[in-house]
């Protein structure tokens, strides 16, 4: 079995965003949501892997002196078939605050104070990328960080600029699982700025064109309003046209100024929602399908495994972001 | 000020190769040398970083669920100016456990054993470098992890094959310290293997033309039998010819069949000195000083500030490995 050659043909099945405030408390300091990450995790396996699979992450436990006994009962002759998935998680509870608290988003590392905040984000969003990649290997996937900084990736007037994916797509066609992560980089133009696990995402969806994009976040898909306000609607399935223009499908709006309103929105009251929906919409204009979902869910694992490619079930409950056939 | 313009023309002063054992307890499993380590961060802030500093790593200590307070007496008007750094390190009791384990540097990825102790040595060097960061970083130095897998290093036939710099380059054209580390990487002729620290210093050394090369290490210097022998003497200074062979200058050996014996030693049952020699020697021949010595001690100090460039003081104990004039 030759697994480079093997998998190099097939093309890239699913991109996931692990949503921080899916896998990370998001009001407390640095703190993972172990639980959900855990749940995230399983699902993730099941969705990629046919087969049984070992635990990959050999590390000495907390507490004890001694590395897990899994690979005593390694069986080296299994051959288990593992989709190609990449992994990006944003930052939740961590980097955001030493991001911010510095301005490394407005660049100047001339400032000594953006200069360390810069190097404090990238400890942080470095050690949850530590902690999401040994969760996943615990599983028996094979995932491997990569950090959009140490790619070379970086930015100029804080769009993407330099990008290769080609050390990406190496790791996936070796058999591996990339883990990607909202990063601090350097910008040609301001020195530095944070590049955003939603716009990597865009970035290696234009790029290596997945079957499907799945976002995990904390509430059930989309809403026409906070999700936090008692009427608000789960928007279930958006349209998008080939210009990247889009339109509410499910559920109809009854109150058409309505559909007008959500499409508007200036100041993007609805939560960050129409930012959410554009963003989403430039990966479905390339005929990508796009998945908002909550993570940790039936509705999740489902969504993971690609039941939602041919029809959405009445069941199932999310946001749907596709092209207009 | 513009540091990114300023310090562009600047070569690099120095590579660092902190090794394996001077900065983690080789016998006990994944556990960091906390003491040594910290010796050693505030000795490289002190070579390279003229002016006060401030600590960036903003991240939670564990058991507080605080962040320090570091930036709330933040100067962000005060220049510093701080020397170019390269720094390596190897692994010692991390990922050397699974990469033995599982044969990662024999290659052969459709093997399930291999392909998870690729995933598990990775977990490993990547939390050790992570710590490291974070130690210099604690000490103010502007330290950025790169591992030279996300990097897109590889190798073919275990030799580095693709070993783009400019990444590494850029980062410290910034302002920053880019920490490299010994990582399993992607082999073109047999899947995988394992790249070193030691192999990664000889490219980085070649390609950007250090000033100097300091490798810490847990020993005085370089012996001409293994440390531990009692007769063992500590070689001070080897001369390279500018093809790479090598001879003992000081101490003049009386016995001149040991010189050879030296020299010649097929199986290196000199504990590895020859080899290391050899090594340190293909840096050399490009008229880079290398200087091996004990981690944490004065001797490591003076060797970091560069104060054996000009000539080498009888009261400092380690081993020059420089080019013959």
């Amino acid at each position: 079995m030759e697994p480079a050659a093997n998998t190099a043909a097939k093309p890239i099945r699913c991109i996931v965003k692990l949503g921080g405030a899916a896998i990370t408390c998001k009001n407390e300091l640095e703190t993972i949501n172990e639980e959900n990450l855990k749940v995230v995790s399983s699902q993730l396996r099941q969705a990629m892997i046919s087969g049984s699979c070992h635990g990959m992450d050999w590390s000495k436990r907390p507490g004890s002196l001694e590395i897990p006994s899994v690979i005593d009962d390694f069986n080296d002759q299994e051959v288990t078939d593992s989709k190609k998935f990449i992994i990006v998680h944003g930052a939740g509870s961590f980097g955001h605050f030493q991001a911010s608290k510095s301005g490394v988003h407005k660049g100047d590392l001339s400032r000594p104070l953006v200069k360390a905040g810069f190097v404090a984000t990238r400890i942080s969003v470095t050690s949850l990328n530590l902690e999401i990649v040994r969760a996943l290997a615990r599983e028996g996937i094979p995932s491997i960080g990569m950090s959009p900084f140490a790619c070379g990736w970086s930015t100029c007037e804080r769009n993407i600029a330099v990008a290769d994916v080609s050390t990406v797509a190496k790791a996936i066609d070796t058999g591996f699982i990339p883990v990607l992560h909202g990063d601090a980089v350097l910008d040609s133009s301001q020195d530095c700025t944070i590049l955003s696990g939603d716009v990597i995402i865009r970035h290696l969806a234009a790029q290596l064109k997945p079957d499907y994009v799945v976002f995990l976040t904390d509430v059930l898909g989309v809403y026409d309003r906070p999700p936090t306000e008692p009427d608000a609607v789960l928007l279930r399935e958006i349209a998008v046209r080939e210009d990247g223009s889009w339109f509410v499908l499910k559920p109809e709006l009854k109150d058409m100024n309505k559909q007008v309103e959500i499409t508007v929105a200036a100041h993007d009251t609805t939560g960050g929602m129409v930012t959410k929906i554009s963003e989403a919409a430039m990966i479905a204009k390339h005929a990508i399908d796009v998945y908002i979902v909550k993570g940790a869910t039936d509705y999740s694992l489902r969504a993971l495994q690609g039941e939602l490619k041919e029809n959405i079930p009445d069941d199932w409950l999310g946001t749907v972001i596709r092209l207009v056939k």
